[in-house]
Parts: structure tokens; sequence; C-alpha cells
């Protein structure tokens, strides 16, 4: 049975590699990108090849930027003895968006997974390790509230316990905007978990 | 505010624009594109370039292949007499799959819809008029069984009239596996108005 030309056949194959991509998405991505003028598929082939040629992680905190050290690291006038530990460079970018913190970083690149496959030693741990230093005074360990963050979280905690480094995670509870009755169980036991005193 | 490296940014972008793809789902690829391996990512870049480079269009026919004339228009032992009017490639390829149909196609390259500004000029439909000559004795119009592939068929249809080829059209109604009582007004509408007789 003859189906699609071949090189139409290896981009739906490509594509469908990509995260939430199936076959039937994969066969209307490539036939769109098949119509597209050469102008546009050429810019879409060049931007894929331009990421991997341009960009680096920084030796010093494993951000990717196209600068090695990264933004952040060159920056001048941030805090250098706090690092907020994150998992992505996302997170990352999400917590400089959200204007409340001005020290350094370290990202993780993903999180501890026993599921996956996912071992402390494919995480740059070791390198975070390195970093606590006497000019470090805190460690904001600021992975995702949920249990492979936790389990990271734990992990990294228990490594830097005998540094005398403060260690320290973002509060977790209600989210502002929510509804006491609609919020999830394990909101409302964080939240009271976490109480806070009214002064 | 920093956002993305750059090369990430303009990833993000190429991606956004394939269809059905947002601004999260595009970050998400980038960033998976972003993670995986140079040989990885460089398959996508070069499967995009190629399939601009390696497919052409049938000048017979106007199907995508890699040759010209295409697989079916060059394949030996199909009936020359009739033509398959079809939207698109994949629709020529659900035809084949079906093994009911051993004629030649004619690729449209989509339907006419005023809504989106797609014009009779827009697709094939000349290069359809100048294939029938008195060898053709029919013409299958098998656009799809909705408004524009309507559209479509009764403008090829009204074309054609005078060309004495015989012009049909699939039979529609309802599909084998199907309810009647699920299955919507325009699928009974179609099943009622096109009843055979049982002899």
């Amino acid at each position: 049975m003859k189906s699609y030309p071949k090189s139409l056949d290896r981009l739906i194959e490509e594509l469908e590699k990509l995260p939430g991509i199936g076959t039937k998405t994969a066969e209307r991505l490539a036939f769109h990108i098949l119509k597209a003028s050469t102008d546009e598929a050429m810019g879409l082939a060049y931007a894929v090849r331009d990421l991997k040629k341009n960009t680096c992680m920084c030796s010093r905190c494993c951000n990717i930027d196209e600068s090695d050290p990264c933004w952040v690291c060159s920056a001048a006038g941030r805090e250098t003895g706090v690092i907020c530990v994150v998992e992505q460079t996302r997170d990352l970018l999400a917590v400089e968006r959200s204007g409340s913190y001005k020290g350094l970083y370290h990202v993780l690149g993903g999180h501890i997974s026993p599921l996956e496959g996912i071992n402390p030693q494919d995480l740059t741990i070791a390198k975070l390790v390195d970093r606590i230093t006497g000019d470090i005074a805190e460690v904001i360990i600021a992975t995702n509230p949920n249990m492979e963050g936790d389990l990271t979280a734990n992990h990294i905690a228990d490594l830097l316990k005998g540094t005398g480094v403060k260690i320290t995670r973002p509060a977790r509870g209600l989210p502002p905007g929510s509804q006491v009755e609609c919020v999830s169980r394990a909101i409302l036991t964080d939240a009271i978990k976490g109480r806070q005193e009214i002064r």
C-alpha cells in the first residue's frame, strides 16, 4: 500500500517524537509545512538549527543562555549570597518575572524521579554542592510543589545539611484568588500545616 | 524584563505559526528540542528542509510526490477513463487505502471558501477542466461532505456540465456501525434523501 512521499513520512516521524504530538497532529503539521512557502518552512528549520548552535549551559548556574556565564550570573547588582534552586530555565524566568527575588540561581535540569529513571546524578546537584562556599548564606529550593519536586528538595536539603547554610522552601498554601471550598485537599493540608500567626 | 535567549524565542515564534500550536505548547516543544541531542534536533531541521526540497506537485493531477508525474499517474494498469477529484493528497491516500478505486485522481489543493478568502482560481480547477478530453468518461467529485466541499463540488459540476462527461459524487448517508438514534440530523437527512430501493 502506497503511503505518503518518503520525505513527508520522515517529517511526520520526526514530529511524532515531540511531546504531546500524536500521529494525526504530526500529519496535520507536516501538511501545513508542505503547503507553507519555502521561506516559512526554512524559517522553522533554521530556528531549530540555531537553537542548538547558539545556546549553551552556564558553567556556574546551569541556566540556558547564549552566553557563559549567563545573563543572571554576569549581571551587576545581584545579591550573591542567596541561591534559588529551580528545576528548569522556565522556572527561573517565572521567579524573575515575579520581581520578588534578586539573588542567584541554580538550574537542576529536572527533578529526581525513580519512576522516570531520573537519578540525582542526572541533575546538576553536584555542581550546586560545589557552589556552597562561605559566601552563600541561604539556598531557596524552589522545585515544583509535587512529589518529584519535594523528593528532589529533600535530597538536596540532606546533602547541604552539613554545610551550615540556611535552607528554605517557598511557602505553599492557598493561591490568591482561590476559594477555600474549591481548592484541593493537598492545598488545604499545606495551607493549614503552614499557618501563620496574625500579629 | 529578561525573557528566553533569543534563539529560543525565535523557535517558539516559528512553532507558534503552526496550526493548533499556542504559546504554551510552542514553549514546551522548544524546551524539548533544547534538551534533545543535537542529532535529534538536526533530524527535525533536516526533515523540514528535505520536505520542501524533495517534494513537487504532479504536473498532471496536482498530487504531491517526489516524482513528476506522480506515482498514481505513472502507474501501469490504472483505469485512465475515470478521475476522482479530492481536496488534498491525504484524501487521495484515504481513497487508495479503501481499495475501492483504480482510476486517476485530481488534487484540488483545498476547497472553495468565501469566508477564508479561497476562490476557485486558488485551486487547481482550471487544470482539471483541461484534463477533460474525450478519453474521460466519468469524474467523481469526492470533496468533503460539508458546506465548503459541497460548494466546491457544485462549482466544478457547473463547469463540466457542457463537456458531456458523467459527473458523480460518493454516496452519503449512515456510516457503517452507527446507530440511527445517535447520528446527526444532517446524516439522517442525507441518508433519507439518498435512500436506495431494496431489490
